[in-house]
């Protein structure tokens, strides 16, 4: 189950950019599993990795790769995430690039590897190698709705997103891939995203891009507040369109918006995408006086699990919501002056449930799929957004389930 | 369902404390639901409260009076939790601690007010008033196993411990209390513990026992990482036995530890009763730089619900609990040199799974009702151990159904 409709994605070609799939039946005979990208010489191409210690294989060769050279080329394989594989990961990571550099006449450290699906189990290398060649083979600008597919592991649907961007003289591309689940699951290392667009950017500023960017985004949504030891976001420049960009022009900042846009439409489409999700949940935090401490309020009320099974049941249950806010650790909290909004129907002011707040309003915001909480701290100027949510049968189910 | 047999308590009266329950009819008729304790005059009283924002107006009440003055009764109703209840509700607690001082003949300051139930209802002020009396009157040093049930909310069980505890010359009795049904309910404002001791003891020493031992029981227990409005932990030393404790003094450390024992003992047992637990989980993290580190890991093990609702599946995910500790925050932690044991099972050495592990090993433990799971970081020589359960389908019906 998912929240919302799927969106069939319209692709834009990226120039200078290509993508091929193939099936190398490494969990699953027939499923589509391994896909490669290449972006044409001189691109630039920078990205963000999981915070988590317990990283991924192929996550530290990433790493290694991009602080040694400039990579171009891209290979995602599904069905093992070549995690907690020790020595031999780190092995199978580097013969899986070197095996793609081959094809495609490159350094192996022009080469990102990404693995997702099972922890803990060493890579079947052979399978892998030998399917190579297919998605080389297949390479095209056209890729992208089967390299949506081929990225997925347990996700129910693709998820993607494209758009034209006009800037002061030319219109430019964005098209951008995601998986992850959701529900970020178990042994699912999770979540991916790989972005292009045909605009020049500096190495520098493709990393502050990316950072920056995905900060706003895929750094915004939370399930469960696990963290996955292989997420990864890459974002490529291939500079075909002859658009340079420069920080602080106004190009800069139309291109960099329509960046967030589409990485928000990403993060988004994870969220939605949990067997277990029966809401969409937006947190807003206004008012702030720094903009951690809105992350701080918006993280304790979508990390708790009372207000979030509230929600699964439909239940405008605002009594969890202010306790979430009163135990999000902000120093000296005034709570007689914030205010608690479910959609638009205040739930709490000066201190307690709103005078004249009545649980049909509240019942009639709770029985939508979309669901906004607001909270104005009222103290500053600073605000921030996150999405999730709810936690229902389904997600213990899918959870406990996974293995067996 | 509570994990493990419910111990019946034979509990010692504590010479210098009394204890009487009644019937109010707050929110079930007939239900035990008011409790008055009393302690003799010169008794030393201290508390912990929550540290919610949002506490409730008993608890700035209790904080008034604590601060005020050296407070001798105590008056616990349940069935309503009078927070969220603004002006009404302070007046309400201190209408309340008004007619207990009346009963008693001390001032009002000498009275501190406990509540907890639903979050957002008034106090029906007059129902609570009328059974006052019948509780003053049943007043005794025996009244701890009526008390016991006088406290409890959706509590499947009453939790109680009592020690009697040989110092070099004298022996001293401890016994206590406690409620909270393990699941951190909803709009159940949720864990009270009131413990008392016939040992002499100054003001200082009392805060400073109550602030220690709640840090090392109560503050150490999670079920869903939900903090409620009215936590209270109140340490009543009565001086009846006539032995003073010194600090420093060997005898102090024997009641020391007795009196951690102890409110653990009552940590734990809130832990184990939650309708929707099904196993009882010890997270011991050794060999840390320093203690917050220690913890950060056992709460990021504790609180993620992936590890949780693989335990409800007797499921021994490691590549779970590998996932948590990774994105526990630990600065420059080593991968490659700590360990993680699941009961004496080692799960993960040298950054990933164990060489030697055997799933059927793993499974033997994951089948028991009691779980421990062991983190070494090897980095340093502290420790932290917290306590906390599965998360189950339950816990959703539990937590989604409540207020329908």
């Amino acid at each position: 189950m998912a929240v919302g409709a799927a969106n069939p994605v319209a692709y834009h070609p990226v120039p200078g950019f290509q993508l091929g799939t193939a099936s190398a039946g490494i969990k699953t005979a027939g499923r589509k599993d391994l896909v490669i990208m290449q972006a044409q010489a001189g691109s630039t191409m920078a990205g963000v990795f999981t915070a988590n210690a317990f990283c991924a294989a192929p996550v530290h060769v990433c790493r290694q790769h991009l602080a040694t050279d400039e990579p171009l080329v891209l290979v995602v394989n599904t069905g093992n995430a070549n995690a907690g594989t020790g020595e031999q990961g780190m092995l199978d990571a580097k013969t899986t690039c070197a095996a793609v550099a081959d094809l495609a006449g490159v350094p192996t450290t022009q080469v990102l590897p990404f693995s997702t699906g099972v922890i803990g189990e060493t890579l079947p290398i052979e399978r892998l190698l030998d399917a190579l060649p297919q998605a080389y083979g297949n390479l095209s600008a056209c890729g992208w709705q089967n390299a949506a597919e081929g990225i997925l592991t347990t996700d129910t649907r693709t998820k993607g997103a494209s758009v034209k961007v006009k800037l002061s003289s030319e219109e430019i591309t964005i098209s951008g891939i995601a998986k992850g689940s959701g529900m970020i699951r178990p042994n699912m290392a999770t979540m991916l995203a790989y972005v292009a667009t045909d605009i020049r950017l500096s190495p520098v500023l493709t990393q502050q891009l990316v950072s920056e960017t995905s900060e706003l985004s895929f750094n915004r949504i939370t399930v469960d507040g696990d963290m996955s030891t292989n997420d990864s976001c890459i974002l490529v420049a291939t500079g075909a369109s002859g658009v340079d960009l420069v920080a602080g022009s106004h190009d800069y900042a139309l291109f960099r918006d329509a960046l967030i846009a589409l990485m928000q439409q990403l993060a988004q489409a994870i969220v939605r995408d949990g067997e277990g999700a029966t809401k969409f949940i937006s947190v807003a935090v206004t008012g702030g006086a720094n903009r951690q401490e809105c992350l701080d309020v918006a993280y304790a009320i979508a990390h708790s699990p009372l207000v979030k099974t509230a929600i699964f049941a439909s239940d405008p249950n605002w009594g969890r919501i202010l306790a979430a806010v009163g135990y999000a650790g902000v120093p000296d909290l005034d709570v007689d002056t914030l205010t608690i909004h479910l959609g638009n129907v205040l739930l709490v002011a000066n201190g307690g449930r709103a005078p004249c707040y009545e649980e049909e309003a509240g019942q009639s915001v709770m029985d939508e799929k979309e669901i906004g909480i607001n909270v104005d701290l009222k103290r500053g100027t600073c605000s921030e957004t996150i999405w999730t949510t709810d936690l229902s049968y389904d997600y213990v189910r899918i959870n406990a389930d996974y293995r067996s």
